[in-house]
């Protein structure tokens, strides 16, 4: 039986950072580096971080992390993947981030999609995430994915990726 | 630690049975018994399912449950409750599920609703469901909801109950 690995999308497939970055740039005119961003949660690194993520596409049009769609291919192929998102925190996303993950990963089918609140109730053998308090409820192999927020976060019950490459060299 | 309980939306908080009927007549002109749909599943008892399943508001505007609301309250105290529902097979349902339990159970918080393709990674202590391909897969307590297509359905690992009383009574 294939291990199950549960894959997050923000921050792990979607690139929301670079997502944020973009939009402050075109809606507010305000230029922001990725990489003072180091250690700074969304939510203060982004001074319109509110009306930016309840816009309309914010999740529907959020660019690729580099080398995404190769990556899970091969994870998809090789495991048992589920794509676990957060997502009834904004209901907007939930039909967006379904046709995201359609147009950019149409091998991934709908059986294998869940959208959630919390993460906690959700089990399998390895997890990709960027978030510590997912992946400190999860039982099996916790990988976090670096992003800024996390950049200086150690924990020596976690195994670090720092792209893609990364993740197939490791799995 | 409070127990997990993991409930089901279609055929355990929404009457989909009842709302296929009623959009059957409206639409259709076609009038359906419900107490002749036992050992029937929906696919099969409805001419038009396509059709309505992928209508606008189908869920969004699905009957109560009898009951159903005084019994989530009443299981929301003493359990820790996640609403898990399959939802991504018909995407549009998403938002209108969302806005489903919001507008019948405000006491059900985002944090608490998982919307998904397969229950298979999800795990608790019960789980209340009318599907028994969902039961078979759970590794806790299985009560199977009596709906129309389970009527049949016998197996000793699951305990059935026929409505939300019968629910309270027995956790």
């Amino acid at each position: 039986m294939k291990q199950v690995v549960l894959v997050d999308m923000d921050g792990v497939l979607a690139d929301v950072y670079r997502q944020f970055i973009r939009l402050e740039n075109e809606l507010n005119g305000i230029k922001i580096d990725y990489d003072s961003l180091n250690g700074i949660i969304e939510e203060q690194a982004f001074p319109n971080f509110e009306s930016i993520v309840n816009g309309k596409d914010f999740f529907r049009t959020a660019p690729l992390m580099a080398g995404s769609v190769e990556g899970l291919k091969y994870l998809n192929d090789k495991y048992t993947v589920y794509i676990v998102s957060s997502a009834t925190e904004f209901p907007n996303s939930l039909i967006e981030k379904q046709q995201w993950l359609n147009e950019h990963f149409p091998f991934i089918s709908w059986r294998q999609m869940i959208f959630c609140g919390s993460k906690r109730p959700i089990t399998g053998d390895i997890m990709i995430d960027d978030h510590p308090f997912n992946l400190n409820n999860f039982e099996g192999k916790k990988i976090i994915f670096t992003q800024p927020h996390n950049f200086f976060v150690e924990n020596e019950e976690y195994m670090r990726v720092n792209n893609w490459t990364e993740i197939t060299k490791l799995l």
